[in-house]
């Protein structure tokens, strides 16, 4: 029963972050802080002392940094971490007789009373210190022990124990016998920045061909690659990249009938040329595919690959590995179905079958082939249809070798599904962001995103539009309303991405009236897009990225601030760096077709400025610069111009005050 | 790495009540049910099944009861703890191939689709259950399973399976070969009903003398028990009952300096008559005191005693062991001391000491003593001053032999280590109530305890004074503010108790300005009270207690609901029985010196009550009754004559409607 020692008084309770009772590890990238907080305490009055435990997984060593008492008996300590891959972290905490004693004396001598007895007992204390010292700092212990013992009492006498900092040296050899610890041992993944900051692009390499209804290769594609440049991305995805299937192949809008020249969906992946690791031989060879993942990256852009585990009728596995299917009472293999829709150009595979084990180590075999490739950013499609278990395995895996590989879920589905897959391990995350649209819509979500424990796991990345998701909103709000959704998604994420060339040049045809489909699809079709036109927003997404990668504000979600501005069609917010060097007020009009105008209430304090002197802010997107003075100032914008805002914070005004003459 | 099996793929998550991840138990009283929760749900697009499993500790086997899904993920399934002590509870949950499979073949159906492939996977499903099953069910499951193999597809005969609700007896024998369980296994305990429902008195024996100045006896305590019967109180708290001290003695109102004729406080326990086990000898022998229970049960009273766990210098303890105390550098024992503050007269128990365990077994039996001779309720002085870990011990160790004891924690102390204790096993405790005087305080607080993860642990025990509590409004508001901090405490919280007979005798003397404690505290001295005065509040506690044994909506506390007035001074509140046969509506005047009127708002839907019907409001103190119609209504209160009102809502009003010859 009494099983630990009755002497740990201390309690460890609520620590934050803490995932699911640690079942899951937080995320942080390279360089941030973590920062760790708790309810301990102990009985009665005597004073507790607490520290945080942390290393990197797997070495023999913890550090410790002291936490500091913040108020109701909640502590908070922080350490950073410097190295990919996974650390630790963890809480000690323990009543500290040398404080508690310290407290007492200094309120004792303070209230004039004797503390003859008080000397020696601190003597006693400081003597066990000096034990778990060694070197000059034993010996300063062992002195002062001895000066409190043995010297007659004296008011300065007593003062002796508050010279040269002995509190200091105590609290470098604590008596932990009967230290607490917090029961779970609590971890974070530490990605890559690019994790946490990023601007993604995705194209279809077969549309890039330069002749109209040409099958784009990868040598088409690296002639583009100065246009993604040019706009700031530094993530290209790419649909998959696989030999398509021809058994049911769907044809031009997803019709069920086919014509010979129809390509196919990338996603129906698998024919007799190859499966998972082969690549559409239109597109090119595996080795023009290295030569423009090189070019890509001469331009500073990283190729991202698909992930899309299902098979065609006419894939490999499905010869070489039934048992990875499931078949039907008349020995045909089980295609996709959602009852009464039915899939029949894709066998999913059976992740019940009894050879589950080899069906994981395959799909982890895939990965790790372009892993080999040079791949480390992969998109992974609808993980929601594969089990949680599998997805925690394989990312596990991968990243034990290769911590600086990225996984985006695209699990557009229930929310706690969205964020269970978050949570075991993807390292970004598509978001409902398409389809937040009013004012309270979008503070809402990202208040959840960002203010809540949601922020520990869940990377949001923001995409205005995809190949599947043409929205409502972008369909009747015009090139005014893509404007405002690519700043929305550039501002509100750090990591964002837009499918173009329809998104820069303002595609907005859906396939029918109240869908989200786009007409003639390039998930089924070539498509030959004049990049050029004078209409297309892609100097605007360059002014747009270059801005974000000026502003470290924006390369960060969690100081999002929403202010109120007293129009609806008006959103406004900002983004901050801890250290207040970089400020950026965002305010956008969701209303495509009107002008509006706004008072808006900004936080001065929260941004360091004075109320009484006026600042200036600089509006990065028009370049303009107006002087501003206290919380409420006047904004207006023009949908028809630019319906936005992008407001740097520049704190000082110079004044006739600030010339030496002046005085 | 792949320790589970890959092919289990339901998850299970947020579960509630859920305690620190498991870490303490939950409370319940006998007949009471608990509800629990889950975030449930498995990737794609397959049905799942989800049971709530439980068991009293101990038993071999685990009960079994459907959960249903709410919305979002989330599950719901309840069951009732039928028995004092401890239960275990968890959650298992699978994906469920023949809901699924029915799903699919129904929307099959209904599209007009081809199931001739269906109905044999159907079969194999339906075969397999067989092979669960025994006896006739086992029959019955083969005949479908042979029926919808066999037979040749006709429209009618899918419809089969529909039949004789094959549904139901699957899910009697569901495969759970790839069930996921909550990795937690979570515990209720259950105490008697008297942990959530009781009506304490606290009142010092030794005041209970018929003539001025004598000692009171337990003989004494018999004759004040018709009187406490009368106003309907089922607890009576006593101070400790054991031997005062000598040494460092106090004085009359705490004062340092005793007179030979000063009694001492009762919390100051030891003397050379003997400590925690001992009688007092001026209240009389162990058998009176037993007397005094025997003729306390024949009122329906039982006796609480006070468990404070300290010594005066003249303890046997300090002799015997003095191992238990920490020594000074001169060789005397450490008197308690919150510095400057000494506390001369009191040696705290050193609970670092290396014979902790001895001490821990030692106080064990003190409380084994005091149950032997028939005590069942204790109330705890100061728990917080003594280490967690040791309450958690004790109570647990005593509750396995003896699960019908309650302890009450009285630790007016900080949040967080107030809750810490009722989680670790206190049965009720002392609250902030007595310092919770405005509207906006009182819902405030009373929403934490009764809308929060807190009901689920900690039980209120409301107390409008103690011998250490006199608050400001009782000192300034007159007998109006002792009525209303009284209906307060008995119709806010299932459990509450008062301090007398200064409580009913309305004793507002403070020792001096701005402190709570009472002049002349019977803490330090013996007072005589003349019970039959006038002006005592004895005949409305009565009342008040009446109303609360009939009405079993004030005997629990969950369901506590505030409601607007457009007054403050009006707090306005209501309590119902889960099948609303009882409804209670309290509107407390705050303000005891002036009359309040105000419009409430009540929820008529939350009642079941027509808004189109009047319906009746029985005042039970004044027994006035008004009818009411739709949710708003007047009321006004007068703190001179009554400063509250305690309406039960009666639903039906006959109209002329009601009676037969009205068609």
């Amino acid at each position: 029963m009494k099983t630990d020692d009755g002497r740990i008084r201390v309690v460890i309770e609520h620590v934050t972050p803490e995932i699911d009772a640690g079942r899951f590890p937080v995320k942080r990238t390279v360089g941030e802080k973590v920062v760790v907080e708790a309810d301990i305490f102990t009985d009665g009055h005597d004073e507790i002392s607490c520290v945080l435990l942390y290393r990197k997984e797997g070495e023999p060593e913890w550090f410790e940094t002291p936490m500091k008492f913040l108020v109701n008996d909640r502590w908070q300590g922080s350490f950073a971490v410097t190295g990919l891959g996974r650390y630790e972290y963890g809480i000690q905490a323990w009543v500290d007789r040398f404080k508690t004693w310290r407290q007492n004396l200094d309120k004792k001598m303070a209230a004039g009373q004797d503390v003859s007895l008080d000397l020696p007992v601190g003597a006693q204390i400081v003597q066990e210190a000096a034990l778990r010292a060694s070197g000059s700092d034993a010996k300063l212990l062992l002195e002062w022990a001895d000066a409190l013992k043995s010297r007659e009492l004296r008011e300065d006498r007593a003062g002796l124990i508050q010279d040269g900092d002995p509190a200091d040296l105590m609290s470098r050899y604590p008596d932990k016998r009967f230290a607490a610890t917090h029961g779970r041992e609590l971890r974070v993944v530490v990605d890559r920045e690019k994790a946490g900051f990023s601007s993604w692009y995705e194209m279809f390499p077969r549309s890039c061909a330069d002749r109209p209804g040409a099958h784009g290769t990868f040598r088409d594609c690296e002639a583009r690659l100065p246009y993604i440049a040019q706009m700031g991305f530094d993530v290209l995805y790419l649909p998959p990249i696989h030999p398509i299937g021809i058994t049911n192949r769907k044809g031009k809008n997803n019709i069920s009938v086919y014509e010979p020249d129809d390509t196919g969906s990338p996603w129906a992946i698998g024919s007799r040329l190859g499966g998972h690791r082969s690549i559409h031989s239109e597109l090119g060879t595996l080795e023009d595919f290295h030569r423009f993942m090189e070019k890509a990256n001469d331009h500073g852009i990283e190729i991202a690959l698909d992930l899309a585990f299902q098979c065609t009728p006419d894939h490999p596995y499905v010869r070489e590995h039934p048992e990875w299917f499931r078949t039907r009472p008349d020995g045909t293999i089980q295609y996709s179905e959602n009852p009464p829709k039915k899939y029949e150009d894709i066998f999913p595979l059976d992740f019940e079958t009894e050879n589950w084990e080899s069906l994981w180590e395959e799909l982890k075999g895939v990965v790790l082939f372009w892993i080999e490739q040079g791949v480390r950013i992969f998109r992974v499609d609808n993980p929601h249809t594969k089990p949680f278990s599998f997805w925690e395995w394989l990312i596990n895996e991968v990243k034990k070798a290769y911590p600086e590989v990225l996984f985006l879920a695209e699990a557009f589905t229930r929310p706690k599904v969205m964020y269970r897959l978050a949570k075991l391990g993807f390292t970004q995350s598509y978001t409902y962001f398409a389809w937040r649209n009013t004012s309270l819509e979008i503070s809402d979500y990202f208040e959840e995103l960002t203010k809540t424990e949601v922020s520990e796991f869940f990377r949001p990345n923001l995409w205005p539009n995809t190949p599947d998701i043409l929205t409502e909103y972008l369909q009747i709000g015009g090139r005014p309303a893509f404007m405002s959704r690519l700043v929305l998604a550039a501002t509100l994420g750090a990591n964002y991405g837009i499918y173009g060339p329809a998104f820069e040049l303002c595609e907005a045809r859906p396939r029918g009236p109240g869908e989200e489909e786009y007409l003639n699809s390039e998930k089924y079709e070539i498509r030959q897009w004049d990049i050029e036109r004078p209409d297309s927003l892609k100097d605007f997404i360059a002014r747009l990225n270059r801005i974000r990668k000026q502003n470290p504000a924006l390369q960060k979600d969690r100081s999002l601030q929403f202010h109120p501005s007293e129009n609806d069609h008006l959103i406004c917010y900002s983004k901050q760096t801890p250290d207040r060097s970089n400020i950026i007020l965002v305010v956008v009009n969701l209303d495509p077709h009107h002008t509006h105008a706004a008072w808006l209430e900004v936080p001065l304090s929260d941004w360091g400025l004075d109320p009484e002197r006026p600042y200036q802010v600089h509006d990065l997107l028009s370049d303009a610069r107006y002087l501003w003075k206290g919380s409420r100032n006047y904004v207006e914008t023009n949908p028809a111009v630019v319906p936005a805002h992008i407001f740097r914070i520049r704190r000082r005004v110079r004044t006739e005050r600030d010339f030496d003459y002046f005085m």
